[in-house]
C-alpha cells in the first residue's frame, strides 16, 4: 500500500491527514498555529504536528510516500517558497517545502488550498476518471483550480483559475483587486448578501430571521431559508446562479471541459442554486462544448482540504 | 535538414508549401477545389496538388517528415476525420490524413486553421520560445488557439478556444450561434462596421469614403481612415480593442498566459487597435497576470495559414 500526508494549512489552523491510494482518509488530527512565532518555529510546529500525526497512525514509514501542502496567499509551487500568507506575514518569503522535507526525510509539494482541494476532487471526488476538468469554490472570495488533460494546470506565474476575479461586465462594481465587473463581487459571500438585502430592502417578506448566522444573514443563512421556501431566498440563489452559469460558460468556451465542480458554502443549497447554473451556461455557452459539459457539486465536502493537499504528494509521485 | 509540409485548405482553394526547420517557406503553390466533386475526388485532388509542391521543390524526399492540414469547420485531430466542411459538404465525414498520409507515404495531421494559425505563430512568429501563449484571430469570426505547456490544447471535444463566442454581456447581442452577448459580435467583422455606422449615422464627419472596399465600409477602410486621422474610425477601433481587451482580461486570469497574440485583418491597424487593448486588459486582469503578459500582433501575416498548418506536422513529429 502506499500512502499520502496532508497538511492542510491555513490562517488559524493545521488539519494534517493521512490518505491511502483510495483518498480515504485513515486518519487525521488539527492543531492551532500561533502567528506571532518566527516563520522558522511555525515550520518546526508543523513539521512536530506531522510527525505526531505519522507516529499515531503506525503505518510503516517507508509505505508513506510523501507530503503535500496546501495553502492559502500566494505562493510559488516550484520552489515550494510561500510569498503572502496573508494571516501570518512571519512566513512570507519561508521555503516551506525544504523546511517540512529536511524535518521528515520525505518528499514534500506545496500548492495554494484551491488547486489542492480541485485535485483532490479530481482524484478521489466529484471528478474520478475525468480528464478536464475545472473545479469552483465558493466562499468569501471564489476560487478556480483548472486541470487539464490530467494535471494541474498553473499558467505562466501559478496564479491560473483566478476564476473569482474574471471581469464579467464591463462596467460593473469595483472588486477590491482594482478593477471592475469582478464575478467574486456577484457570486461571492458580500455579492449574495448584497442581492439579498437588495430584495428585502423593497419589503418583500422573508423569513430569513429564522436561520440568521449570529444574527446575520450568511450565504447558509439563504441556503436554508431557501430549502424551506422562501422566496427571496430562492430568488438569489436563482440570479446567483444564473450569473455563475454565465461565468461558467466562458470557461466552457475556453476550455471544453468534461466536467465543471463547484463546492464551498453556498453550494450546499444543492438544485435551487445547480439548476439555474445549468441555465445560464447553456444561455451564453457555444452548443458543442455545452452539450458536452457536466456541471455537478464537489463530493469531498470537509475534508476537501486534506485530501486536496495529499493529492499535491499522489500527482507529483504516482 | 528537416523540411514539413504544409496544407492550408479553405473553402475556395488550397495553399501547399513547404517549410524548413526555422519556418522558413522554401516553395508554396495554390490551388482551386471544385466543391462540386465528390469527397474522394477532392482528396485525390488534394494529393495530387501537395505531390507537385514536393516534386517542384527538389527536396529529397527522406527529409520531408510529413504534413499538417489546416482546415475551416468542424474536425476530429485524433482520427484526421472531417466533420463538418462549411463550403465543401462532399467532405462532411472523410478521412482526410488517411486520405493523404496513403497517398503521398507520409504521416499526415489535421487540425482547425485557427490551432494551425496559433501553433505557427508559437513556433515561428511572435510566440517564438514561450511556453503559455494565446493566439486571437479577427475577421468576420474570432477564432482562438490555445497553446499550454507548449502545447496546443484541444479540450475534451477539440472546441477549446472557441473566443469568439465568449459571452461579454449577459443579456448581450443576439449570436448566430444561439447565445447572447458573444464577443464576436463586438469585435468580428460585422460588430465593428456597426459601431461605425452607428456613429456615422449621429452625422459626425468622416473620410472613410476614400478607403472604401467595393463602396462597402470594412474593418480594412476603418483602419486605413484611423491611420489617416479619421475621428470616427480611430473611436471605433478604440472602442473594439477596449471590449477585445476585457475579454482578454478574462483569458488572463483564468489562463496566465506568458502572451497574447492577436493576427487578422483589422490587427493591421496597429497601435490604434493595440494599445486599447492593452488598457481594456489592465482594467479587468487581476494584478499579477496582467503583468506578467505581453499582448502583441501577429508576425506571419499571410503566410500564417501555410506555415501554421505545417507547424501541426512539426508538433507532431518533432
Amino acid at each position: 500500500m502506499k500512502y499520502y500526508v496532508g497538511i492542510d494549512f491555513g490562517g488559524t489552523g493545521i488539519k494534517v491527514g493521512i490518505i491511502d491510494e483510495k483518498g480515504n482518509i485513515l486518519i487525521k488530527d488539527s492543531f492551532v498555529t500561533d502567528p506571532r512565532k518566527s516563520g522558522n518555529e511555525i515550520v518546526e510546529h508543523i513539521a512536530e504536528c506531522t510527525k505526531k500525526v505519522i507516529n499515531d497512525s503506525k503505518l510503516p514509514q517507508e509505505h508513506i510516500l510523501g507530503i503535500g501542502i496546501g495553502s492559502p496567499g500566494l505562493l510559488n509551487p516550484e520552489t515550494g517558497q510561500l510569498k503572502i500568507v496573508t494571516n501570518i506575514p512571519n512566513l512570507n518569503g519561508v521555503y516551506l517545502t525544504k523546511g517540512i522535507s529536511d524535518r521528515l526525510n520525505k518528499p514534500a509539494f506545496l500548492d495554494n488550498d484551491v488547486n489542492a482541494m480541485s485535485l483532490g476532487e479530481f482524484y478521489y471526488g466529484a471528478g474520478k476518471g475525468k480528464k478536464n476538468v475545472i473545479a469552483l469554490t465558493l466562499g468569501t472570495g471564489v476560487g478556480g483550480g483548472i486541470i487539464l488533460n490530467g494535471e494541474l494546470y498553473r499558467g505562466s506565474t501559478f496564479t491560473a483559475g483566478e476564476i473569482g476575479h474574471m471581469s464579467i461586465a464591463r462596467d460593473g462594481k469595483y472588486c477590491g483587486c482594482g478593477n471592475y465587473g469582478c464575478l467574486e463581487r456577484y457570486v461571492g459571500k458580500d455579492g449574495i448578501i448584497e442581492r439579498f438585502e437588495m430584495y428585502r430592502s423593497k419589503g418583500i417578506e422573508t423569513s430569513i430571521d429564522a436561520y440568521l448566522e449570529d444574527g446575520k444573514v450568511t450565504p447558509k443563512a439563504i441556503a436554508l431559508a431557501a430549502a424551506k421556501g422562501d422566496k427571496i431566498s430562492i430568488e438569489v440563489l436563482k440570479e446567483t446562479g444564473e450569473i455563475l452559469g454565465h461565468a461558467i460558460a466562458t470557461l466552457v468556451n475556453i476550455l471544453n471541459p468534461e466536467m465543471i465542480i463547484i463546492g464551498g458554502g453556498i453550494s450546499n443549497a444543492g438544485e435551487l442554486l445547480m439548476e439555474p447554473v445549468r441555465t445560464g451556461m447553456l444561455k451564453h455557452a457555444y452548443t458543442i462544448p455545452a452539450a458536452a459539459v457536466e456541471i455537478v457539486r464537489a463530493q469531498l465536502g470537509n475534508d476537501a482540504g486534506l485530501v486536496g493537499s495529499a493529492s499535491l504528494a499522489v500527482a507529483n509521485l504516482k
